[in-house]
């Protein structure tokens, strides 16, 4: 199990058409079966990740990726001609539920493409 | 009070036109009476946060948010479309002054616009 | 020496016309010889620095920063205007060999230009 000097750390990659959590569960979020994290500690959240755009892709979605929190949009990204980082430093509070989106999951080169969360620190706001 | 093992993390929010440090007095920055940030030891720290411009704005300034060490530029924002993410992560020394400005208060919304640090690490140079 | 408690980081600066660290030797990264850094241990890295264009350039080389694992490309900045941030978060394994590279290393100001690593978190992938 984790102690606590371990880090609250995920990570999600493709492995079918859904995101799962491929990182030994860890204390601080959860995964939610339609392939969405779940916030259970309030905290700073590191979010990293790369998406690679597949060139083999003939559908007509355009090219949109994005990071959500509670269905809002944290991050977008629409051009597609070269690997993606994805991520940034949010602050999140338990019941936050976090995903990244596609428009068509063929546009995306599965075995490159993974994002996981790290929490950096509790917050203590007085 | 704060031990050890605690993260050295510092929150600012526009309670009022200026900014206020709303977590609790860490030990590796200080808060200086007009709204800025003062580093008290040496580290790799990262800045995070949030800028909502405001649609009902109609004031003639451009729209201009800088993040800012010692009155030099860290980042600049200037367009106005969406919420920004400021932030990087920065070496700083004791005795710098962080700063996030804009050129005018009621360009952003208030209650959606914040900032914070946090240390990373120490610098061990040698 | 270091303890389980220091942070990993390591510091490049451009003393001579190569990198070299001037950090201490950390646990968890090497510094070749040719001015490379090599992970020895798997986690996720945060990789920070800037790199000051020199306005006193007059070469016919194109201005381009890559940040690159094992050759391959992580980040590039094509533009001079300014100062820029690099760096970002990304997972490495052990035997990954990072570099920093310029098309000429006399368009950037050598004291005003660094980058540097931390480990964020080891990986504990099942």
């Amino acid at each position: 199990g984790h102690t606590a000097n371990k880090p609250c750390l995920a990570k999600f990659e493709l492995l079918t058409s859904k995101w799962q959590m491929t990182s030994r569960k860890p204390p601080c979020v959860n995964s939610l079966p339609e392939g969405k994290l779940k916030i259970l500690q309030d905290g700073l959240y590191l979010i990293y990740g790369q998406v690679a755009p597949s060139t083999a892709y003939k559908g007509v979605a355009p090219f949109a990726v994005q990071l959500r929190k509670n269905e809002a949009m944290l991050q977008t990204l629409t051009s597609n001609s070269t690997i993606y980082d994805v991520g940034g430093t949010y602050e999140f509070h338990a019941g936050d539920i976090i995903d990244l989106i596609f428009d068509d999951e063929h546009q995306v080169l599965k075995n490159n493409t993974y994002w996981g969360i790290v929490l950096l620190a509790n917050l203590f706001i007085s």
